[in-house]
Formats: structure tokens, sequence, C-alpha cells
């Protein structure tokens, strides 16, 4: 693991859905840069001294060092977005599979270049983009690809929250700092942080790519760098039209990520804030709420689930549905087959790519008045 | 009442709302373009033959030759968009105060005619914003108009509904066919049966003025000749930004009128689906349900319920407060003393105006591919 | 009308519910004990002095001596409870068709009587359990019916409200004092208010009678005379099990009637908080949301609306439906025809007697310390 | 652990449950009543062979005999009700810890006897009553003991579930076949099942324990040995009274957990369907909504949480959150110092004889056609 030493969020969150299962142990780290808190970092996980680095490169060196049984099979990323790239990069050029929170890269051509190591390599590349983890997400591309609901004309998608609605960054949060630090974080605020989260449950439910866009991109808080909103108009691949929005300074909201699809025959509706419901919608039959683990489910959806109908699963599930998807896979080429349909449904380098193409369109089209920039097909 | 005769959806709706508080009475009307039809929708109203008329301008010009307490005391229009302006015209020049469906007119030069002529004669308009006649709308302005959240940030106002997901004007089905079509609708479709609502709502609630927007818009239904679908960007005064999209193509969906609105304090959010609850929001203290008639609202949500507290009201209700403050201020004018804030509370000339002018914009906006185009401030 | 005059609650509600058909005119009436109120009261209506008098006694004599096309049609009392059948009485007796207020009557043997009177005299009686009125609720009965759900298992029926939570008749509130009252009230306080319309909506819906019940009785409030709680095991006909709580003490509830039925086929779950709204439940099929108006509803729900789908309805309309099918059949009676199984859609004294013998029986029980207690079948 | 072996369910969310938060590993087990499945189960888990025990007692002895730094800590039981109290009364009296599954034991007396050696022994105990887990449970908890509600005078709460609407357990089904058999499940059905989670929660929520209570049970399966059905009434201690049902046969519900809470001043309610939330009620203020992780909550809810605010929590957390309260306290022991009151918040064998106590007067009351039945107090 790289990252996620004393006081960071997301690093706890990955060891939990990397421990869920019983499929995936922690061996080693380079948990934070500096090397004292590294290795504290890691005693607080059980883990020996040696195997707690002061660096990924010296961990990735190290690691590759130990003979095959005894080293590392992937490395987990869970920095700030701006050291992504750097040990994704090094962790692929020396023969390790890599995990990666999200967004992929701090730009798009770093995106770019590691598309093509993954390719050369051949190496498996997972990314967190963790909301389509949860079940009634994946139930919901199950039902748009089996064209239950006809061709998808609308999508309406949206990422708001509340918690940077003021200067919290100048308080010295961790958080808040260095999410809103173009520094750390890239040329987008709240876009890059949660618009991307918005974009790619679009993309995942709908299996449509944007096209094009036209993005209102604001900062409504005195004193803060980078935006806090976006407003912005998408036109997709055959013809769907939609809205996605997002902000950080919608106050009183917590992560209500939400999605609506709308095809010729029916539609669907989502919301992170109570995940274990589906809405399924039609033009003359009562809506129908569909429920995790439920029979009537489809494969993706079951496999997603750990218990049976009834008891409510959350983000760490659902998070945790990444890692067990990405060890599957890893499991499978190791016993020399394909993955099935179910263990390859996790984010892959081209949703990085897509994520890093849709920021770079958005702070363009920002810049530009919200005029219609394109977002490059891959 | 001019329109509204048998098989009409809209003014069965206006004689409920109109009958509801006991203080105004059907007395005549020109139910229909065919006077036969008008006499028997007449007939079925319990009205007298003979004020029972043909066409409006009958009914104006006879009911002028009453005398003054026999006479009608304001008129009533529940026609289709491109009948709204003559009879209003006619009878303000008659010097009968009039209540109006919406759109005001059938473009924005004929409403400003109206505001002139309201103006000049001083008397009466109205205009049937009806979803502003909800208490929980009325608290919602007032919460915004108090201060209590702040300066005002974002705006995300939505009308989907699914009616027109097909081709329903080709089976002959009449609400569906006038309002899909360009001579009796206007230049937009379903920006201007419901798109203006949701604008009216924004506006009302936020007492901001849209000051210019960028349009997405889509026919999505092969034959149909007008919008069945609008993404719109929003630029408010204060620098308030905001969303608004709706459509007719979302299957499923029923008349989804919400609106939710951040300021820099608290937000808030209100749906029509279920119109007694209006969620208040902070950043650090739970979220809190406003209800209908409860003892903590304002004085206009107040005089908008007709029950206690726990008595769910309805569309009809809210479409009768229209009505009801109409009357109030006819009651105050024949008094000779102004009304007071909570009976001048109805939408007038100037939202009609204001409606017209969006969806002229919407329309230019979206034949020039989403550009910013301004909405005149008045 | 029999009462209901100045700062009563439930005449007006019944006022507004006759006119919004625009088919039940109001043409006299007793609003008063006291015949000054009571002029005055009519003077606000717009009603002649002469038809607003001092007694329902007076009223019934002076109308009955106009000739027939003059007098009214029938009497709708709303007063307090044990005002209710001494009008009832005397206008079956003299001629008239009654609608009432619930319950029917102070007591069984009074209900009883009015039972007699009403097969006697052949005349209409209604009576406004109007809570099942909702379109909704009529659609639940006709699920039921329909075998749908298959043989009825449990129900779960529950009223709290919140409203008596603190000893409120101390304070002179008028609505609180008679219904605290059990010279006006009845035998008992909350199972005789709002009980019995928890029991008349499980009667209703799933058409079995209740065979025998243990009712738990509590006055929580220091100094009140009558119950402000009740939790009640019920016992129905066919072997299905229940249960039934009410209250006024639940502090922060509003009306929340709700119901619950669980057949052995499929099950469902309506809110009158949400009337709008019916879950339809099954064992191995998505939940489903049936809404008021939608072309999949039958006969009775959507002869229950007075718009097309999306418009949401409320108390007064779910009221005005006892009205509007009382008047049809009225109707239906002047033109020699028997009604149809819509328009004889409404409570009759067959509810009212149902209604007494409930509250005797769990009066009874509660003094027994909850022993099981029969209610007599009819 | 004791059970848990393939195709079993509890036993998996047992394992996630200790695993989450990294503090406990799996270091042994006598997974199945079959040694040679038990083996196999403990190679699912990476578990050497010689730790994968065939029975309990082999286990326990085995353990013992290894020096105390490599023995188990402590016995997790996750075996059907019969297999409850042997190991767990073993597992005490050769001085290992002991976190089982609900209910404690088979009955009350075996319960009580466990009480005992607890006491004897002074070794830890924790009993798996999971929702007391979850955040918003603890702050309801909090809520009442902080006297905001006032004293409490009503709780309804209620466990509907339909799984069991059919003979399910005819089919061979592993789980209903256990949980509808006497000799392995108990002399209760639904109510040892799930009715006694109600119990628990009711008693954790208020601090109040159940005096007596009055049980309608019923059987609606044809072919079924046990309850599926129950309605209770209840009174507490202190004057409060309630309403307690549960039951399997309610077709298309989930584990619809939840609980209403009423004081003299306030009350609460919260549905296992979306846990992370709280309704908090006022009689004068509007109902506010309570949020997992969010700032306001007390010290419990918090330490409850592993994530910062907006991520949705589950089943699964609630669970471990009762083995992570449990290894803090066995960690406190270690260190020679009490647990912290957040630490020693997890269900202990005082809840066990509380929930066998609960059962057997429901089953008394039941045979007694719902006579009251009381409780002993512990």
């Amino acid at each position: 693991m790289v990252g996620g030493g004393r006081g960071a969020f997301i690093g706890g969150v990955h060891r939990i859905a990397a421990a869920l299962d019983g499929q995936i142990e922690l061996v080693c780290g380079a948990f934070s840069a500096d090397p004292g808190k590294s290795k504290a970092s890691g005693a607080d996980l059980f883990l020996p001294p040696d195997r707690c680095y002061g660096t990924f490169a010296e961990m990735i060196a190290a690691e590759k060092a130990l003979p095959a049984d005894k080293r590392m099979d992937f490395v987990a990323i869970v920095t700030p977005n701006h050291m992504h790239f750097p040990p994704a990069k090094m962790a692929l050029e020396n023969g390790f599979h890599v995990l990666s929170d999200k967004p992929a890269t701090f730009n798009l051509a770093e995106a770019r270049e590691l598309g093509d190591l993954v390719r050369e390599t051949g190496l498996l590349y997972g990314l967190t983009h963790n909301y389509t983890g949860y079940p009634m997400v994946k139930e919901a591309r199950d039902l748009v690809r089996s064209g239950r609901l006809g061709r998808i004309r609308k999508v309406v998608v949206e990422y708001p929250q509340g918690w940077l609605s003021t200067l919290l960054e100048g308080s010295g949060q961790k958080q808040a700092a260095w999410r809103t630090d173009p520094a750390r974080s890239g040329a987008a605020g709240c876009v890059g942080d949660i618009g991307t989260h918005a974009e790619n449950l679009a993309e995942y439910i709908t299996g449509l790519q944007i096209l094009e866009l036209a993005a209102d991109l604001t900062t409504f808080v005195e004193g803060r760098l980078l935006d806090d909103d976006a407003n912005i108009l998408l036109r997709f691949e055959g013809g769907a039209k939609g809205i996605l929005h997002c902000s950080q300074i919608c106050v009183g909201e917590e992560n209500n990520l939400a999605i609506r699809v709308y095809g010729e025959i029916g539609g669907l509706e989502w919301h992170q804030k109570e995940p274990n419901s589906l809405l399924v919608k039609w033009p003359d039959q009562p809506t129908q709420i569909y429920r995790t683990a439920s029979p009537y489910l489809g494969a993706n959806a079951t496999a997603a689930s750990r218990t049976p109908p009834a008891h409510p699963e959350g983000y760490l599930e659902a998070f945790a549905n990444i890692y067990r998807n990405f060890a599957a896979s890893l499991l499978a080429r190791e016993e020399g087959r394909p993955p099935s349909d179910t263990e390859n449904d996790f984010p892959k380098i081209h949703d990085g790519i897509r994520g890093m193409a849709f920021i770079e369109a958005v702070v363009a089209s920002g810049k530009a008045n919200a005029a219609w920039t394109k977002i490059p097909i891959s």
C-alpha cells in the first residue's frame, strides 16, 4: 500500500475493503512520505518493520527483490491525486499489478501513458470508482444492457455535497486542504473529486460515452483556488442527452450521488443515500422497488452481495466489491483462465482515461464560458 | 369562464379551485368555440342558458350590458395557450378583472401588451402558476426572504414527466394534441407547458430573476413538432447559478416538479410528489422536516391551509389558493383598502411576462446550440 | 347542516367536501346551539336568515313544511359525538336522508336504534369515515376482494397522533375540550375519536369483521378523563390476526393512520401521510408502488380521482368522495335505479354499528385488564 | 469459532464482522459436527489443518493445551440455538471468553446457569444482538438516557419478515429447517429468531425492562411446528406501555425491524431498512433527521462509525461493532483497566437471560390465550 498513514481517510477504507472477504492480506506499505510515520503506521497495522518502507520506490525495489512467493502481489495506491501516477507507473514497470484510488492520475497525459503501460505489460490495473461496487448499480447496468429499458434518451446524474460550503481548508482540515489545492488535487476541485464519480457512474450504467459537454464552473467560497460547483450539459453517443451537476457547497447535503436514466421503454433511479433500493419505472405499470440480494436480480448484482436479502449493505461493502473482483481476476489469471464477466467487473485504466478526459474537458469548457467541448472517445 | 367545456381537463380544476372556499360562484361562460357545446357544458354546471355564450366576445359584451350587481366580477380563462391573450385583452379593455391559465400569452410581445393594459386599466390580473399555491412553497419563499438561508448560491429545479414518451398526439388524445401543436401551444413544447412552472417556482422562492441561460432542447419522439426535453444552465441575479431540466419523455415519472435551493447558511428541498413536506438543511445540524399547517410556519403558509396540521393537502387546494388570494385582493379593492401581503400573494402579469421571456430565451438558445441567451429583467 | 358554526373544525371540512364537485348546495343549517351564533354562521355562508335555524328540531320541522322542491334533500350532521343521534333520528323520522360525522352515535344502543330506523324508513344514511374515500384505500380493498393477495392472515393498523400529549383540554382549546369530555365524546377518548377510523379502515379493506379483541387502555396525561392510548390485539373472521394501536400522546406524530395487510400470496401497505401511494408486496418480485389515478387501477379507485395521474390528492378530496358517492346514490334513487357498485361505496349505518360495538368492546376489555372481548357480528 | 462451516449463513457474517477492523484474527475452529467438513471449511479460510477441530470439545481442550500466547483468546459460537449453551459453558469453564450468537441458550434455565458461570469466572461474555450495533440505535439510546425525550410512555417495536410465508422448511432449505425445528430452535419460532431482537432493541434503547406481556401466537403455515407470527402487548417498568409484533409470514417484507419510542417531551423512530437515519420528533418543532456520523451525535454513535458522514453503513458494520467493543473490552482487561462506557457497550449475558425469559413468557402467554404473563426482572 502506498499512502494511507495515520490521519488519512481513504487508506483505512481501502484496508477494510481489501480485508472484508478474507482473500487479501496487507503485507507491506509505504504509508507516508515521512519514513518514521510510515513505520509507525505500519506498526499500528501489525506489519513487521522491515516491510514498512520510507518511499514507494524503496518498497517496489525491495519487494521485487523478494522471492516470488513472499513478495506483494499488487500495489494499492491511496495517496492524494498528484501521487497516483508515479507509484502506479513504477509498479507496472516492475511487474506489479496496481489498484489505485481515483482519479487515475493528475492529468490526461499521464492517464494515457498509464494506459499504454497497462497494455504493454499486460498487468492488471484497477481503479476504485467505488460506487460501481453497489449491487443495485450493477443491476441498473444490467437492466440497460438487457435492452429492457430501450434505447437510452436521458441521464440525470448528480453529486451534491455540502462540506465545503465554507473555507474549511483555511482551518487546516487535512481532507479539505489537499482536495482544494491545485498542486495536489489537479486542474479541478469538486469536478475532480466527485464529478468524476458521477461521470463514471453514468457511463458505467448506460454503457454510453459522453461525446461533448458544456460546463458552468463556479468557485463560490471566497479564497478557494478551485471550483466548488459545476452545472454541466451532456451529450452522449447515440443521441442521449444529460445533466451532470456536482457541488461541495450544497449546504446540508451528504454524499448524495444519484442517477436517473430514461430509455424509450423504461427508466431507473438510484440514490447512494439509500443504496439498497433501485426504482424501475414503466409507462403504464407501477414503479418497482428492486432491493439488494433479492432473488430476481441478475448475476452481477447477486455476486456483489455477501448476505441474504434484507441486510442493508453500505459503502464499505461496495468498496470491497472492487477489491473482490480485482482479486478474483488476479486469481483467474494465476489459474490461467479468463475472468468471468462478473470477476472482470471492476473499473480499469479505460475508466481512468475517461475520467481525466472528462476533467480536462470540463475545465476547458468552464474557462470558455461553458462552450461545448468534446471528449475524445476511447 | 372562457374554455373548459366538456372533455377539457384544466377547466374542471379551475371550477373546483374557485368553488372550494365558497367565496366564488360561476355565473356564466363561453365554454367552447362550438356554441352548442358551450350551452351543453353550461347546462352540466347548472347555469341558465342565457348566460352560456357562444364566444368570449359575446360573453364580455353581454355581461357588460348587465347591471353592475348582476354581471360577472372577473373572467377566468382556461383555454389552450393561443387563446389566452385575446379574451384577456378584451376583458381588461371592458373593465373586467382576469384570472388566466398559464402561460399568460402565446408570445412575449402579447404578454408585454397585456402588462401595459393591466397597468393602464388598474384591473387585477392573476395567473395560475398553481404550484406556488402550496403552503410549503410559500414557506420556502419566506425562509429565503427571512435571510435564514443566507445569500442564495445554487438552485436545482426540475419537472420531469413521462406521459409523452411516445407519440401520444398521434392517437388523437386531446391534451397531447394541443400541447404539441405549435399553432396552439406556442414556440415551445415541454418548456412552455411545464418548464415555465419550474422557472416560476425558482423565481418565486428565491426572489431572484434569471439573467441568462443556456438551453439544450431536444425532440426525442419522432414526428413530434416541438421540444419534449430540455436541459438548461441558469445564471441568476446576485451570482447564483442553477440547473433547470424538464421533460415529457422521462418514462414512468408523474409531475415530479421539485426544487432545491442552497444559500450560504442553509438549504431547502421540496417535491410536488409529497407536497406537504419541506426539507430544511443545515451544515452541522439535523435536516428538519417542515410540515403543512404546523404551528411553527410563517403567516403565508399558515393562511394557505384549510385544515389543522396532519391533513394532507393536494393539488386542488394549492390551485384554490391562487383563486382565494385573487378573490381576497378583489374584495380588498372593493373595500377600498390595499390587500395584505398574504392576500396579494398570487402570480401576476409580471410572472406572465417573465414566463414568456423565459420561453423565448430558451427557444433562441436551443436554436443556437445552447448559446448563452439573456432574459430581459423586468 | 347541523353543527359546524363559527370556530368549528369539521363543519368547514364537510362544506368544502360537499361543494367540491358542484353537485351539492348548502341550503340551510342549525349551526350552533346558540341561535344568534347560528344565524351569524349562516350569514358567513351567504345563507338567507330564514333558513338559519336555532335548533335542529326547528330546522327539520320548518324544512319539512316547505314544498318538496324547495326543502333540503338531506341533513349533514357535524356536531360533537353526543349530538349525532338526536338529529339523525329526527331527520330519518321526518323523511330526510342523513349524512353524519362519525362515530354514528353516543353508544351502541343508539346505533342499533338508528340501524332499525334506516331499515324501516328505507332512507339513505351515510357516515363520514373519510379515510375510506382515498383512491388508494379503495384500490387496496379491491386488491383484497380480487383474491390477488390470497386469504388474509395479518393486519397491522395504527393511528398515532401527538396533539394531546399534554393536558391541552385544560387550556380551553375547543377541539381538545369536547373530545376528552365523557359527556360529549362518549365512553372512549382516543379509541372513539381515531381508533374507530382504524377499525373501519381495517374492516373496509379486508372485508373481514373483528370477532374479538384484547385492549390495553391507558390515560397517560394526568387529569385527563378518557383514554389517550390503546394497544389492541385483534382476531378476525376466517382466522386472521391483527394489531390495532392508536394514541394521542405519540408526541410529534400527525395523523399517521397506516395499515398493512398480509395475505397468503401478497401484501399491501398504505399511509395517510402519503395517501397517493399504495405499496403492493410479493414474495419473489419487487414491491410495486401503485399511484393515484394511474391507468392500471380498478374502477373504484379511478372513480375517486378528479384529476389525471400525478396531481397529489389530499384529505379534502377523500372526504368529498364520501359526499360524492352519497349524492350519486341519492340521485340513483331519484332516478329509480339501484346505485352502481361505485356509487354505493360509502360508509353506512352498518359501519356505524360496527364502530360503536368496537368502542364498547374496547372499553370493556380495557376495564377487564385486556381480557378477550367479543364484538357482535352484524 | 464453533459452527459456521460451508453452507452456513451467520458464520460468514461473524467472520467478516470480526475481521473488519483488523484487530481480530480467526485462528482455529470447529466448524461443523462433521470433522471432514470442519477441516474443509477451515481450509477455505486458510487455517492450518491442525487447528480445524472435529468438535468444540476437542478444540477447547487442544487450545487450552497450547502456550498462552498461541492459543485462541475467545470462542465465537455461531451454531443453531440448541448448540449455543454447551460450547459456551465449556469455554467459560476452561478459561476462555465467549462471544455467542443469540439467543444465548436453548432455554431460560441454561441462560441463568451461564449467567452464574460468567459471574463466577469473571470472564467476558458477549451476545450478538447485532442491531444494537447500529450508530443510530446507539444515538437513540443516548437520547433517551439524556432525558431529552422525557419519561418514556410508549414503545412500538416490530420485526416483520416474509420469507417463511410458505412451508420453506419442507423444501430442505437449511436456514428454514433448523429455525422451525423445536429440537434445534427452542420453544419458539419467530419469537425466538427475531422477536428477541425486537425485545432487546426496545430494552436497549429505553433502558426499561418489560414487566409483563400478553402474547397472541399463531402458526399460519400448515405443517409448521412453531409459531410464525406474534402480536404482543407490553408493559414496562415505570408505566410505559408497548406493542411488539413480529412475523415471518408478512409476505414481501424483508428484515423490517423498526422501533418508535415516545416520551413526555419527544419521540424517536428508527428503521433497519434505512439504518443511517433516526427521526427525532417534537411537539411544536419540525421532526429532525439525525444521520450516521454527523458532528452533532453523541460519543457512542460516533465511535460506532468507521467513515465520515455520508457513507452509508450497513448490517455488517453494525455486526462488527459488537465485535469491536467486545475486543476493546478484552484489550482493556489485558491492560488492567476498566473499559470505557463506549467499549463496554455490547450485549452481555444479562441480555441473554432477558431474551430467554422473554421467549418463555411469550410461549406461556400464547398457550394461555394471551393471558398476562410476568417476566422476572433481573
